[in-house]
């Protein structure tokens, strides 16, 4: 694996505990709720404004995940993912993109086989030990709380994308 | 630009992570939620009190947004907002006040064109690197957390009103 | 004022920002939510428990105050208290408990009026600067996350009658 | 009592505080809510996975914290326990486990009982003083933000079972 942050094409993000800050809350009157963050939203479009596809892969399923995926106009949303090292190299083979040219961003040991897989390994703050030691980069904030936000401007960054991204909300 | 606190007439303030704390909560059964703060209440209270105008200036739109506003007796909300520069140049028109007369709090780049503008842009403590760099004042508190509580001191403290502020309370 | 929290018989709390973290949720299907903590509960148990009258005062007004409220047990609740030093005046008259024996947990300026007139007024750690220099007591927790156990685990201790309570657990 | 962990066949959870971060929300509409956390989701699996017993007990009552646990596939789930020691006794005798081979979770000063009984007592890092000070590991993560992932870890590092843990995931 190269480690280069630079030839990065795609980037996967897990959901619970990255996109989110981990919480899941339970309503007495029925259904869940999740946090997510607005500074994460402009992060993933900033990815895709520079032609970084951002393809989200979770184990759970919900429609709210979906919901807000819609909204945020991610490349593809992947619920219910039971494997995700076989579902991350479905998906960069349908992108065609090289496994090594991809990035991921996790939180916790069910992220561990696709984040050994792909090039560019992220992990947030909070993140289980296993993921931080691994790591090519690990965020200063927690999941929910910009994390997201974090990884996608270190990665333009090293390509020399950001200023761009910052110079057309100017 | 001035960046003289003590002529401010009118603050105009972002929603999402600055009155609020970033989160956008999604619901299984429908809607999204967020989290307003009880001392950001009293601080824009506080402003309106002196007599300066509080303008929300929001790229999102939602009705739980303006019920909050409406109960808190903001001046004005404008929702759904694409072009904030030109946006903020019309409602200082409006209100009969210079733009180098105006404050802005934000925290994310969405907020730059704006804060470009203004004659004292301000930064919440969590705000992207770019706006705290070119902020007149940043807060030591992130928003939706005392934020625009601590903004709005801070401009009546730079005009001698903070005290009689808190004397009406007494 | 006397500031001796030995003869303290009763105690006034305010809500949001004391009993509740601050947080003003609005959701877009309609509606407001607070976030109360389990240990403040346990807190306020613990006061009446030994006698102490537990009495909540709060300028806006909602039933899901009520319910939390109604729920612990306290003594007394008055919601749409528009002035809190007259207010609390009447209470401690209809529980026959004088002023100077009264304490007061607040976190912003509505609070001064009251806590300039109770004999143990008392801060939450993350209060208006304003109340933190008055108080007799300021918590090193924030509101709504055990501020309220912590003041009335002090005023106990002070008491001589926090290790009854521990052991009523054992 | 052995303060040995490396014998612990079965651990007993608190809800409010430790599987939760002590938030409990009330909505204006009716119903409550309570935040749980994705990486303590992980970890009472994983103690489940080599075959360590699952097992909540909780003094209030509600069905979100059902179908929150049966969707993790606790072992056992008791509500509205009003004597935790009795309890716990009665159910570390169901499950053939004695007491002293028994870990145990809380946050509070009602879990004081339970935990002067088993083997091995354990606190959030949130928790009352009371509980730090006796319990034989205190968490360094809070109730609700990865205490219980962190006492699984703990309980399975000494039993030498982790790492089968996370091979799994690879």
């Amino acid at each position: 694996m190269s480690s280069d942050p630079t030839q990065l094409q795609l980037l996967f993000f897990d959901v619970d505990g990255v996109l989110t800050d981990g919480a899941i809350t339970y309503h007495e009157n029925g259904g869940e709720s999740k946090n997510f963050h607005t500074q994460d939203g402009l992060g993933l479009r900033a990815a895709m404004q520079v032609g970084i596809k951002v393809v989200i892969v979770t184990a759970r399923s919900s429609q709210l995940v979906e919901r807000r995926m819609t909204q945020l106009g991610v490349d593809k949303l992947v619920q219910g993912c039971k494997d995700k090292a076989t579902t991350i190299a479905a998906l960069a083979d349908e992108f065609g993109v090289a496994l090594e040219d991809c990035g991921y961003l996790g939180d916790d040991l069910v992220d561990l086989s696709a984040m050994d897989r792909v090039g560019y390994p992220m992990a947030v703050a909070d993140a289980a030990p296993e993921l931080c030691e691994m790591a090519a980069f690990v965020c200063t904030r927690p999941g929910g709380r910009g994390a997201a936000r974090e990884a996608v401007e270190h990665v333009l960054k090293t390509q020399g994308k950001w200023d761009a991204v910052v110079a057309s909300y100017r």
